[in-house]
């Protein structure tokens, strides 16, 4: 069968992630225990690779509101939002969404990565063009693809690249869309966003940025890093997730645009996707009741993540640019990245291994991640095993 | 905003939609009060336009199986199956899928929709060639752009118009994929998979078949379409939702090739999103369960599909070419199917429309399904509310 011949390359290459003692690609969490704890290979291990920044996973009333939610709703909606799939709890919820972003227009889609792809495919036609920071996300370069708009990459938060590529454009710079995130999820860097809507204005072009790691992390109202750096409302597409500080799994779109709401009759991803079930609904409305009602979340967060930041620097690891709830240790070559990945996890430490292609440079590296749930006593651990491990 | 001009034309559409009492995009059910009632436009409204064939989105089991994890895991994962959100639970939902399908292979994706994106994206290269029912779900259009394989359109369910452009690939057809839906979604008809089988191994291709609308519905055990017409064993891979029969929201593929196993590594729609979340998985596992356990589901939903088909037929209706769970009533024009929509939903049901360019065709219809929870009373419901509004 010719048609499999081409999954030989991926068989061996996998073949050479499985020759330490765990599979970094495999790994199951045979029992979950809390926010921060789970069992990994019959241990109990601390969960430091996650992107659970808040901890809301088992906060009692995020998990009441699903509950009540299957009782009264079902266990699904059985249909798209385009048909029978919009129950009030989604309607409400974009509602809420908009509200907390002072925004008019908001929109709920089912997974994080069909918020970008449904975003991008509605906005952009083959004749338009995109200009994509070189590092976004697989999900913001799969959108651009599926548009069919010609993409021009610019260096990584390079304020200086965007410029060249936007005056290169001419009159077309009218017609273009610059797609950015707020906190990088590998390296736990943010954005230059002030400098990227200074920009956009000088041009006229339009700016999305996807707010994914630092909703509810960035900002004092934890809006995220356009708001931490002033410029929310000239964002014109802020694009965020539900499987991150809200605990649950879908995505959503606020914007001033009328538009926005124009996108339920174009985005291909969102007509032709059963809509999220009321008990993720429910819990992700709680979940951002919650991120505004319980600020020291933030803190504890922020605590946790200046504690690990700073820990692994007194060890003497190449970190991240800048402290951030995601803390990426460079490593440098594969095969180290994947012993060190294992003795940690032999420590009971679970952190995301992060190898080319997948690095966003030639290096490896462990990407830690903490909560607000995590205790200094848990950060602690997590940086003896680093020492223990090295 | 040049970028946002093209909106004025959606604009403009859906203008033309809103024309009526109530926007058939835009149907909010107010309350959900069982598996096939609600409240829509202030209206206690029989729903007979979901895909819950058999009804389980109220199933206690089922109710009571989400309940229990999201106590006991939380309310989501908040990571990828290829980083920390491989939870038990989900390995187990991949063992129980490949088992009732007896293969050794099964993979669980978070959306239907991202299921055919990956599994399209993952076995498709540009140098391939895929072959393409014209009538395929929007998904499988979509996957198939994503992998950049050569798309070959054969006329809808026609095995000559196949074997044709099998024999025009000459060397190439062992290297196509042959793609189908089992049930199809708007017409209610089903494909010739005997056929098509026995075109794929005389040209050496693979066949994946989309069972999205037929699991639960057809075959002795409720595997679909290729089990009812005894291929199942000849399938190479069939994808299925969890947010039809097994009414919650997600999705699957299942294959006797290994190669399945190594989707994981390659497929973008996989990796780079958020996994089900616990009480979604928790669901759909207690669903498979009563799938299998209650087969009198499937006889109450047949005979439910019967009854309507039936009706509609007496009523001087022109109806899709077979009976099924879904009955497809052609209406003709986009306007007096329009009205007619609307005339049902003030009577106190709710279908679905289709017209232009939704539909498989140039005409418009009235989309009705049927449940296994539907009451032989609510079926006659139906019927009366057409008569009146016809």
């Amino acid at each position: 069968m010719p048609l499999l011949d081409k999954f030989q390359a991926v068989a061996a290459i996998r073949a050479g992630l499985g020759g330490d003692h765990n599979d970094p690609t495999g790994v199951v969490i045979e029992e979950i225990l809390s926010a921060t704890e789970g069992r990994v290979a019959g241990r109990r291990t601390i969960l430091a690779g996650t992107n659970n920044y808040l901890g809301l996973t088992f906060d009692p009333a995020c998990i009441d509101a699903g509950k009540r939610a299957l009782e009264a709703q079902g266990t699904g909606t059985t249909g798209s939002r385009m048909a029978n799939g919009s129950f009030a709890d989604h309607t409400a919820l974009e509602r809420e969404l908009a509200a907390f972003y002072d925004l008019p227009y908001g929109l709920v889609f089912s997974t994080g990565y069909a918020a970008n792809l449904a975003v991008l495919a509605a906005l952009l036609e083959p004749a338009d063009a995109v200009l994509l920071d070189a590092d976004a996300h697989a999900s913001l370069y799969d959108g651009c693809r599926m548009s069919g708009a010609e993409i021009f990459r610019f260096k990584h938060n390079d304020p200086d690249s965007l410029e060249k590529r936007l005056r290169r454009l001419g009159e077309r710079s009218a017609n273009a869309l610059i797609v950015t995130e707020g906190l990088y999820s590998v390296l736990g860097d943010t954005a230059p966003l002030a400098e990227f809507v200074s920009l956009k204005e000088q041009y006229g072009a339009l700016l999305m940025v996807d707010e994914a790691h630092s909703l509810g992390v960035y900002g004092d109202r934890g809006r995220g890093v356009a708001e931490a750096r002033g410029v929310l409302d000239q964002v014109d597409f802020t694009v965020g997730t539900f499987s991150k500080s809200l605990g649950a799994m879908g995505g959503f779109c606020v914007s001033p645009h009328p538009e926005l709401d124009l996108f339920r009759y174009v985005a291909r991803p969102f007509i032709f996707t059963a809509s999220g079930s009321p008990a993720t609904i429910a819990t992700v409305r709680e979940a951002l009741r919650q991120l505004q009602a319980q600020p020291q979340l933030r803190e504890n967060l922020w605590r946790n993540a200046h504690r690990l930041y700073d820990g692994l620097q007194s060890l003497g690891h190449q970190l991240g640019p800048e402290p951030s709830p995601v803390v990426a240790v460079r490593i440098g070559a594969r095969d180290d990245a994947l012993r060190f990945w294992n003795r940690l996890l032999e420590a009971g430490v679970y952190v995301n291994l992060m190898v080319p292609p997948a690095s966003p440079d030639s290096h490896s590296y462990l990407r830690c991640s903490v909560s607000a749930a995590h205790t200094p006593q848990q950060i602690d651990a997590v940086l003896e095993a680093f020492r223990g491990a090295a």
